[in-house]
C-alpha cells in the first residue's frame, strides 16, 4: 500500500487488511474522497448537503442513526471508527420505509465517499468488488445483531447484551439515545446500569 | 444464460438480473449446488447435517430464522424465494452471538450454497464477486429494516410496517411466530388484526 493520508491512515490500513489494495486504488480513493469534521450533537446533513448520495466512514469518533417516529427519536444504530454509515443503495431497487438521519455523538472526523465515486471505483478496478462484497458481509452481520438484540424479550438481557458487545462505548452514548436503541424507557436503563455490578 | 433447471430456473433468473451470469458460471453452480425439500414445520438441520457451513436460497416455501433466549423461541427473520438465509461469514471474524435457527413454515425447496462453493465461485470467477456485493447490499437492507422494524415504539405501527412491507405473506405465517418477530404478546397481534379494515 502507498503512503496514506495520516488523518485517514487507520482506515485504509483497516481496509488493506481486509483486501490488498493497489497504489493506483489508495491513489484514486484519495483523490476522490475528502473528510469532513462533525461537531458533537450536529445532524451529518447541516455538514454535507449531498449527504444522500454518499456513505460515511467514520475515522473517529462515534455517530447515530436515528428516525423520527410519530415525533418520537428512535436510534436505530451505532458507527464506531472503521465503520460505514449512511444508507446502502438496494440493487433490488426496494427503498427504505423510514429515512435514517446522522448524528454525531462525539466530535467525529468522516471520510465521504460520494456514490457515484464507488461506481467508477468498482468499474475501473473490478478487483474492488471484493473489498465491497467484504464490507458488506462485515455490515450485514453488524445490522442481523441489531435487528437480534431488539428482539430479546427481557431489558436487562438486551442490556448485557449490548455491553458484552460493545464494551468500550457503553458510557459514551446518552442515556436518552442508548434507551431508544435498547427499546426501553431511560428509567429502566438507568435502573439496570445501576445495579451492583456482578449483575449489570 | 445457458438452460438451466427448471427447478430453480426462477433463482437463477433472478440472480441472472442482478449481474448477467456466463454459462460457464452456470454450470458450474449447477454442479457444484443442489436442492431440498424441507416439510412445513422441519428444522433445516433435520435435513441439512453440515447446514452452518451452508446458505440456503429459499426457491420456494417459506423459512424463518429464530433464536431461543431463556428459553423462549424468538422469530428473527422471514424469507420468502429468492432470499438467502443462513449465516454470513463474517470476514471481521466477529462471531455472532446468537445462534440462528431455521425452520421451514411451509413445505419449502432450498438450494444448497456450501460455503466452499462460494469460495472456489470468487477465485475461479472473479466476476461473481459483484453478485455476491449485490445480494449482499439487498440483504443488509432486508436487515436495516428488520433492525429499524423492531424498533419502532408502537404494536399498531411495527405491524402496519410489516403489513405493507409483506402484503403477500402477513396470513402465511402463524400468530406465535409474527408475534415474537414483532416483540409483541399473541393477544396483542390478534388484536391488531382483528381491527377494522380501515385500521389494520
Amino acid at each position: 500500500m502507498s503512503e496514506i493520508r495520516s488523518e485517514s491512515e487507520l482506515l485504509f490500513r483497516f481496509l488493506n487488511g481486509l483486501q490488498p489494495l493497489s497504489k493506483e486504488v489508495v491513489d484514486y480513493a484519495m483523490e476522490q474522497t475528502f473528510s469532513i469534521t462533525v461537531k458533537k450533537n450536529a445532524l451529518i446533513d447541516s455538514v454535507q448537503k449531498n449527504y444522500k448520495e454518499c456513505v460515511f466512514f467514520v475515522i473517529n469518533g462515534l455517530v447515530r442513526g436515528f428516525i423520527i417516529d410519530e415525533g418520537k427519536d428512535i436510534t436505530t444504530c451505532l458507527a464506531l471508527e472503521n465503520t460505514l454509515i449512511g444508507s446502502i443503495r438496494d440493487p433490488g431497487n426496494i427503498s427504505p420505509t423510514y429515512f435514517e438521519h446522522l448524528q454525531a455523538i462525539e466530535n467525529s472526523t468522516l471520510l465521504v465517499v460520494p456514490y457515484n465515486f464507488i461506481d467508477k471505483l468498482y468499474d475501473k478496478f473490478p478487483e474492488t468488488n471484493i473489498l465491497g462484497r467484504k464490507l458488506l458481509a462485515i455490515h450485514f452481520n453488524m445490522s442481523q445483531e441489531r435487528s437480534i438484540l431488539s428482539r430479546i424479550p427481557s431489558a436487562e438481557a438486551r442490556y448485557k447484551q449490548f455491553k458484552d458487545n460493545h464494551p468500550k462505548i457503553k458510557f459514551r452514548i446518552p442515556l436518552k439515545y442508548l434507551a431508544t436503541y435498547l427499546g426501553m424507557r431511560i428509567e429502566t436503563l438507568s435502573r439496570i446500569r445501576n445495579k451492583p455490578k456482578s449483575a449489570s
